[in-house]
């Protein structure tokens, strides 16, 4: 198989968000097309139909897609057809709202233990979820089963809670924190840096001035 | 000028922050070349030359760049030469997070007010900056003349709240809120989908454990 590029990635999970909520208001017999599935999500048809490709053959030439069956197979390909377990490291305001985000519990993406070194939180339970410290995480990610960790401290602690955690086990992470984290090579990571996301926007602003 | 696509105005983003960083340590009178800041990011040299090729010529050949040069050129591209006033919507633990970033005054985009409806959070001050009913956005923004805001409201409030920024005049938004925004054309909206950005690592876990 060809390797398809992370973007193809995020936007197969894009058509799987749409499908979902097609297959509950539609039915499962229904179908759609690359066409309408495009024009629904305000995307090139094209462009669909060449990062489905990297996976196979989907739908029926001229009679489109069968909903249930592409939501089926993007579920698997996105390795959402299992229940992952995730921790969450930091549980400052970040953190506080990264748990209460509802997103990842409809995806089967459980948060199963928090860490954070404050002492009035450690041995405390959050909905359900204990806080450890952080000198806890080798144990609690094996007993655990913990696959992915989110990273949400202080950018000075970042590195620190990040070794930890592939000495561990954990092999993905998504990282908050405002710094360049250094992993293995086997070890995925992803960093989410929010003033990155609104640069496109001061540019956007700037660019539409000088024209 | 060719319109350069979102992407590569991300990684001219981390060109930029890599040079703040470099210049401050190695002085004004040191070069770089495209195979140095490559290396340095983890990134193609190519890839670098050609982002930076939509705005013009860089560097002497053969010479490199001119780190301080580079940097504020790239600060004049991006839009960051000049400061940018932001609002901040929903002040939650989310709204609290974002409003502690220090990524943002770094860059110069300064958040001047943050709208929230709960009636106890209202007409307090946090670290300087107020916190205004949502049903004063028209007249707040205008008065301080706000370009850019971030909604981070729950995903119920965010159009109407979306709709009160864009009647008011505001032309970039950052949403945080996990659904998909109306806006016209002319208002460049940047979504952050927390989940998406974790079904990379699922994705990434799940074809490991299939090779």
């Amino acid at each position: 198989m060809r390797q398809p590029p992370d973007i193809s990635i995020s936007r197969l999970a894009v058509y799987l968000r749409f499908l979902e909520d097609f297959v509950k208001e539609k039915g499962p017999d229904s179908t759609i097309n690359s066409e309408e599935l495009a024009k629904s999500l305000d995307m090139n048809p094209h462009q669909i139909r060449k990062d489905l490709s990297y996976f196979g053959k989907f739908g029926e030439r001229g009679k489109g897609y069968r909903p249930e069956e592409l939501r089926d197979k993007l579920r698997q390909i996105l390795g959402l057809a299992k229940k992952w377990n995730l921790c969450l490291c930091g549980m400052g305001n970040l953190g506080n709202a990264l748990f209460a985000y509802q997103g990842f519990r409809q995806m089967r993406l459980d948060i199963v233990a928090i860490f954070d070194n404050a002492p009035d939180k450690i041995g405390k339970t959050f909905k359900g979820v204990k806080i450890f410290s952080p000198e806890r995480i080798s144990r609690v990610v094996k007993q655990l089963n913990i696959n992915i960790a989110i990273v949400a401290v202080p950018p000075m602690a970042a590195q620190a809670v990040t070794d930890k955690l592939i000495a561990a086990g954990v092999r993905a992470i998504l990282n908050f924190a405002p710094i360049k984290l250094n992993v293995p090579s086997y070890v995925k990571l992803r960093n989410v840096d929010l003033s990155m996301q609104l640069i496109n926007l001061t540019y956007f602003l700037s660019s539409c001035q000088n024209t």
